[in-house]
């Protein structure tokens, strides 16, 4: 089953574009978890296990881990190994956001892929085409490739005028280009640039894209699932983070965190009906 | 100390603008080694120990040792260990392309320079400004932001024209710019692409570039000196890994990696008189 495959069934089996990033910090989960030895995993397990049955996939952001060193991976790989043995229908995505020449981006591919197995990645398209073959030839994993990022520094170079046309467009021109050929392409669309989304939907009525910047960086739900769903009221990977895995501060972290995932949930839902 | 200072001292002591690249693949390095219980470090210090006089830093691409997992890991802060302990005036570049949003942009940050403790790290421009400056706040480190790669499909964005401008002049200028600010900015300028880095050095007679591309991807090493060098006859770092790393499969491969290494320095040196 490829990830497309596998993130279709999970969105219809829990009727959600939902996805929560499980991007934990030390010095923001709960206080009573901060003496456990590994206190990420333990975060992240409790907020797992209360959330599964909203979401369509987990994202992990590497950073948060490896800011830790040895032991911040250790705690990445037993989230992964808990989410892959107890949850194997959910997809996980890694954000990585690697890029290099090839014979490096084959290494990225096997840390991705073989190291940590999850279903898919983050790439920075800089370096273009060859750089992404390494992981667009894993016909079974997705790639999701960044297009028009959620910071306000995304404008910097991302919105410079080609012909007329922005950077992003012309990404995205390239990677519609490239998923002909491998079709596990998706693309990353800030939900704090809906104008630039819908401009994207336009060029690819099919492909899914990764909506990060909605709660924390504010971006705006309504516009967003207005401009960016398919036809079919899919074809969006909604993320949030802070929002949902800091709802409270308290013991009941993941209570809390259930609590705002469903209502994320269906808010989301009230503009796919 | 900032890198800058130690990398213009290092040039200085050992007359070189050579960088060593440490990525050693498992099934490149010696037979011999490859039954050590840390192969790629056991490689990697007999690699440091013989050439450590005719560099002016070393550059160690992380994807070689995070393809391994955690094993990698360990022996890359090994390899940083030996350099940090025992040639302590030798500058540390991390090669790991990283970029993200400024709230994960600095936990990669804390991953270069807290975890890892090296002098410098390459990032990726295509978010912009501010997930570049949780770097650039460090002014003690040296930020190598990418500017035109070495690898054939670099033309597929970097080459686009803006204004008449490629967009990797376009990158060079808001860098120069943020270099006045920051005064730690370096920045990549493929070998395989002197024309091009000639372009850059005319911007800037001042910054220091980072050459990769010499070597295995067939950049031109006299063009690359005669376009890039600074009125100096300093501010370029060229570097090499797969040429001297490997120049011998045998019992020998330091000693064969040391005395590329001095060819390889000579050569450039022979264009710096």
């Amino acid at each position: 089953m490829t990830f497309l495959q596998k993130l279709e069934a999970s969105i219809g089996k829990n009727n959600s574009l939902l996805c929560i990033g499980l991007d934990p910090s030390l010095n923001k989960i709960p206080e009573h978890l901060k003496q456990e030895e590994f206190p990420l995993f333990v975060f992240n397990r409790a907020i797992i296990d209360r959330t599964y049955d909203f979401v369509c996939c987990y994202k992990l952001q590497i950073a948060h881990y490896s800011a830790l060193g040895i032991p911040g991976i250790q705690q990445l790989m037993q989230t992964l190994h808990h989410l892959q043995s107890d949850y194997p229908r959910i997809p996980i995505i890694l954000d990585a956001k690697r890029a290099d020449i090839g014979s490096t981006a084959s290494e990225y591919a096997k840390e991705a892929f073989d190291v940590f197995g999850v279903d898919a990645v983050t790439v920075n398209p800089y370096f273009g085409l060859d750089s992404l073959v390494p992981f667009l030839e894993r016909a079974e994993k997705g790639i999701i490739i960044l297009c028009r990022t959620s910071n306000p520094s995304a404008k910097d170079f991302q919105d410079l005028k080609i012909d007329g046309k922005p950077l992003y467009v012309k990404v995205a021109e390239k990677v519609i280009e490239w998923n002909k050929k491998y079709k596990n392409c998706l693309m990353v669309i800030g939900a704090t640039y809906p104008d630039e989304l819908k401009v994207i939907r336009e060029l690819t009525p099919d492909m899914f894209f990764l909506i990060p910047g909605i709660g924390a960086q504010g971006g705006d739900i309504e516009k967003t699932l207005q401009n960016g769903l398919r036809k079919d009221k899919s074809g969006l990977i909604i993320h949030s983070s802070r929002a949902i895995i800091y709802a409270s501060a308290g013991e009941d972290f993941a209570e809390a965190a259930r609590k705002e995932a469903q209502k994320l949930r269906d808010v989301i839902n009230s503009y796919r009906n």
